[in-house]
């Protein structure tokens, strides 16, 4: 019985995040107010901890973790690095295959990593209110989880749709105790005008998070928390590359190549930035982003200065997108549905520090599919992406023979996906490639930035 | 940080089952035929296989776990053993608070134990087709990915209302591989004929059974496997006490009571087996089979041969029941409604070795929700049985200021039972003792058995 599981004990729970703007070459882009002049961290305070935002601009390479969220960690934290040996069999493949499983939190997802910290910082700031929104509910459940862990009420606008078509991420919500608010809402000027001017308006992201975030802006006992793209929450979701990297030592290997899927960039963030630190010091590691042809923004879009929203109320930041007001179409991986990537993880891509590859949709749930029939584990639709791609790289070990050492984050578990699943079995699922037409008009949209 | 989760290495998963028939005081009731005679090993080969047969009858304390066995077994055994701190502290109480997590399974729940040895013995007698029932679907979906991994067709009844309103259960199963079939089927004679009386035949456990055992008996390539009652199920399932009793020596304690919910019988045998060994040696450790109220048949059964299904096709086993044809409520943990319990557990429990108490449906699931927003993890509704009395005993604790010992058995994670949940929060669930006069009745209707 060759080792099939690396587990690290709960004193190798990380005791610092991994800052990687200590080791980027050139300093992030500055983040841009409507004058086009930076802008400072007190713009963040309305709706943020001081913290969070002394994070989000950080240099220092090493942050600590506060031992209160250390302890909640301890609730599923470390994770288990898993050799797929069932997978490589299955490909006939030479390589070796790691994942990382972040899906056994009990949220189910590694968005979990993120909401602990920021509920705890939030608590000790002593904001006793958190608003939110949420799509697929991956980040409404763990802000859910982390406001029940600090005493903290949690809001989450969920969007419309999904609070109709996925009711049970919503009564999970409910569980650990949060409200979950239909947007748009009554509760907010945003989501009044909105029904005013639609009663049936099914609502968008771009919309719940203007909701959310219009609530925490008014009120001084409540702030906001984001589940992805700023700083501060990859930074977060380092412990995922810092464990991975004990465990490869217990496994005696250490990786050719990371995958990740890449929406926001928090998934790809946690696990390649630590690796990234390795690349400085001479590794040739190679860190892959990987992201759905249907929402191509690292692939296909512009390094530009754009809105983190839809509809503009974001200071500004420089991307790779597709245009803020880019409409991805209705892809199941509701995850990866974002018209850009973080500040971060363009500017590495934009330094060639690390890669991005896009994937069509039936080839992720084709090999979901394979890799819950080897490992057992269903994935969620978005780390579906990055398996495509590390088993299309195995399967290119198959024909050159090479024994690479290939490593996924399988961020999480698809249990409240399988209507995805049904429709992939089904034949409902189709792909799609954006035109490079529609591409070039929503570019054309780009903000002017001011001198 | 004091430790909250004991993890076994790899090589400790176990190497044998434990079988309790070695230690019981009388040898386990025989089960009898129409004649009132005691059946043969032969009466079951048309539907299992022999090694399964010889274990159903075998009076050795270890048989040998197949190391192929042992291999699937480490995708994710040893499952954790966890101290609750957080419940602990959240209930005031000094009872030290333990849980196995068998949710940890990628099929969700402790019932892929006995799927994986089931699928392996079938596979190394040459049997390419596998049938079974399936109602809440936490054995289908494990006997589906059981036979995924040893390339057997699986082939599921699940009853037809079941099928219409669990699609997410169905959509698993069909990911491992597995053909699900709503039941009534026209795939088999019995299916046939109750579509025949009644095309909009909802279906019903025992309809479901009876179709699986009828595919099974009529092909020579195909067997049956059973979730629960059988002696050989329970037998499989011990490995979860075994497990835990080693990580119980690394925690540096012991358990004074342990609980687990009853239905058939394998959740609560696969725990507590292993530790009435130590009963045997001194120990004095109580261990509590947890049944629904609503479906007590422990606790206010009769103990006498009865029928394992509710049409009376099966042999007659002796066994604490509520009468075959005893209809539970609809409550909502399915795994817990079935008329009777286990031979062994019937047995073990009318000597007065292990004890039961039945709880009712709604504080089962208040205890539910206060341990998710403590422990974060959701368990499944027949696990909130278990979980509800051990937060009995440690609010007992509390009154008394005893630092008891407390365990249970996490059994599955309540991700496809978030339905329940909802009609829990919105006061739709209600509780319900079964009427003394119809328990009654049912009793009167327990067969015959000739002399």
């Amino acid at each position: 019985m060759p080792q099939t599981k690396f587990w690290l004990p709960e004193s190798d729970i990380p005791t610092h995040w991994y800052n990687v703007v200590a080791d980027m070459p050139n300093a992030p882009a500055p983040v841009l107010g409507p004058d086009g002049q930076p802008i400072g961290p007190d713009a963040l305070s309305a709706i943020f901890p001081n913290a969070v935002i002394e994070q989000e601009v950080s240099r220092e390479r090493w942050i600590p973790i506060p031992e209160p969220v250390r302890e909640i960690y301890q609730m599923w934290r470390p994770t288990c690095l898993v050799r797929a040996h069932r997978l490589e069999a299955a490909l006939g493949t030479p390589a070796h295959i790691y994942y990382k499983y972040e899906g056994a939190s009990p949220a189910g997802s590694h968005k979990l990593n993120s909401a602990i910290a920021q509920a705890y910082y939030n608590k000790q700031e002593g904001v006793t209110r958190m608003t939110t929104e949420t799509g697929a509910g991956q980040w409404g459940s763990s802000l859910a989880l982390a406001g029940q862990m600090f005493g903290i009420d949690v809001r989450i606008y969920m969007v419309k749709v999904s609070y109709q078509q996925k009711p049970f991420r919503r009564s999970m919500m409910q569980t650990w105790g949060a409200t979950v608010l239909a947007s748009p809402s009554m509760e907010t000027a945003s989501g009044r005008d909105a029904l005013a001017k639609d009663p049936n308006n099914p609502g968008s992201l771009g919309l719940a998070i203007a909701e959310a975030v219009e609530e925490a802006a008014s009120r001084a006992d409540t702030n906001y928390g984001l589940g992805s793209v700023l700083n501060h929450v990859l930074l977060h979701q380092t412990v995922i590359g810092l464990e991975a990297k004990k465990q490869f030592e217990m496994a005696g290997e250490y990786p050719d190549m990371i995958f990740a899927p890449c929406g926001g960039g928090s998934n790809f963030g946690g696990v390649a930035f630590p690796f990234l630190a390795d690349k400085a010091a001479g590794s040739d590691v190679r860190l892959v982003a990987v992201e759905p042809a249907s929402c191509p923004s690292l692939t296909r879009g512009h390094y530009a200065y754009d809105f983190g929203d839809t509809v503009g109320l974001t200071p500004l930041m420089k991307q790779y997108t597709l245009g803020h007001d880019f409409m991805p179409p209705s892809i199941h991986a509701g995850g990866l549905r974002y018209h850009g990537a973080s500040t971060l993880v363009s500017q590495l891509y934009h330094e060639k520090l690390i890669e991005a590859v896009a994937v069509p949709q039936l080839a992720t749930f084709e090999a979901g599919v394979t890799f819950a029939r080897a490992e057992g584990i269903i994935p969620a639709p978005e780390s579906c992406h990055g398996i495509r791609a590390c088993i299309d790289e195995a399967l290119r070990c198959k024909q050159s023979g090479e024994a690479k050492v290939l490593f996924f984050n399988l961020s999480g578990h698809g249990h409240f996906d399988m209507a995805s699943y049904d429709k992939y079995f089904s034949g409902e699922l189709e792909d799609y490639a954006y035109p490079e037409e529609a591409i070039v008009a929503a570019l054309a949209r780009l903000p002017k930035v001011p001198a």
